[in-house]
């Protein structure tokens, strides 16, 4: 059986319907519980599901908590192309704000302390959720290099989403307050667009 | 009793040295079991003081945590001054290196989960560790707009530490890697010296 085979006839078993309502599923349980706490028996038992499916269809725990993750994320940087690389930016904060981010603040925070004591969870969120994401961010990017907008060999130019999520990451830490799209928009105009040479 | 003279008998408890030492103590114990593990208990043990004596002096365990790693903290932005704003952020990173920051990363990294989860601990690093540095970071930034170098509107000037941090901060989620002083140093130069205005 070819690779191509294999991976149609595990799919096959949950239509995409199925599918997205079990990885909502994970998501919440995730809320509920965080990650060390969540077993595949409790995924198993929310969706209906037999573990053997489970472990068939996403390898482990930290894989299937990625995919989940990257399913459900609200936002995502393909979906943006306003036509100018500030413009971008500035819209990816507006839609992370419609989507009521600050839920998310806390489920990733959880996570990421998860993540640096679980080396597969690391790998997984890595290889499933950020890689792509990292991807569409440079995809961004060149949009604006090839429309002339940014310098090909600007240094900071690798360093986007370094920016946007250390701007963000830091807040609380130094001001004792969660981000916020006020805050976002001038970290925005007042770090990346200088540091990207564009105003 | 004034709260001076309060404070003054209170010091006289234990010597300069006898203080670092029990700072120390209780930094190493971090390191070994955590914050969330930590108790008075031990680290009376340890430094063979009465428990009455660290509440009475540190009022208590988020306290005396922060205190001490402030206390024992290897670099601070205070001792730097080189005559120039991309030398002192330079400089930072070089003295850091000295230090040996590895060690801190993980103990900042599990301390930053609890102090999210810890209220208490959240207003004790912010107040004796994190906000004293930060008034050190801003007289670093009032020099260079001092001595002519940074523009006293620039609107960066306020974000000097969420961009320093922020670029550490992220290279473990973003690259996979921890920060080493190669890459801060080039994180200084494609995005804080620009963002400032320097370049």
């Amino acid at each position: 059986m070819s690779p191509e085979t294999s991976s149609t006839v595990r799919r096959t078993r949950l239509t995409p319907e199925r599918e997205q309502e079990l990885y909502e599923a994970v998501v919440d349980l995730l809320r509920e519980v965080g990650y060390e706490a969540l077993t595949m028996d409790a995924v198993a038992a929310r969706t209906r599901s037999s573990k053997a499916t489970l472990y068939r269809q996403w390898k482990g725990k930290p894989e299937l908590v990625a995919t989940s993750l990257r399913q459900c994320k609200p936002v995502s940087v393909s979906d943006i192309d306003t036509g100018s690389l500030i413009g971008d930016l500035h819209e990816l904060v507006r839609l992370h704000d419609e989507a009521e981010i600050k839920r998310d603040q806390e489920l990733m925070r959880g996570l990421s302390h998860a993540a640096f004591q679980n080396e597969d969870l690391f790998r997984a969120l890595r290889e499933l959720l950020i890689e792509p994401e990292l991807a569409n961010f440079a995809e961004l990017v060149q949009r604006a290099v090839d429309r002339g907008e940014l310098a090909p060999d600007c240094p900071a130019r690798d360093f986007v989403p370094h920016m946007l999520f250390g701007g963000a990451l830091t807040r609380p830490i130094i001001e004792g307050v969660d981000p916020d799209p006020e805050y976002t928009h001038r970290y925005i105009d007042a770090v990346v667009v200088p540091a990207l040479g564009l105003s």
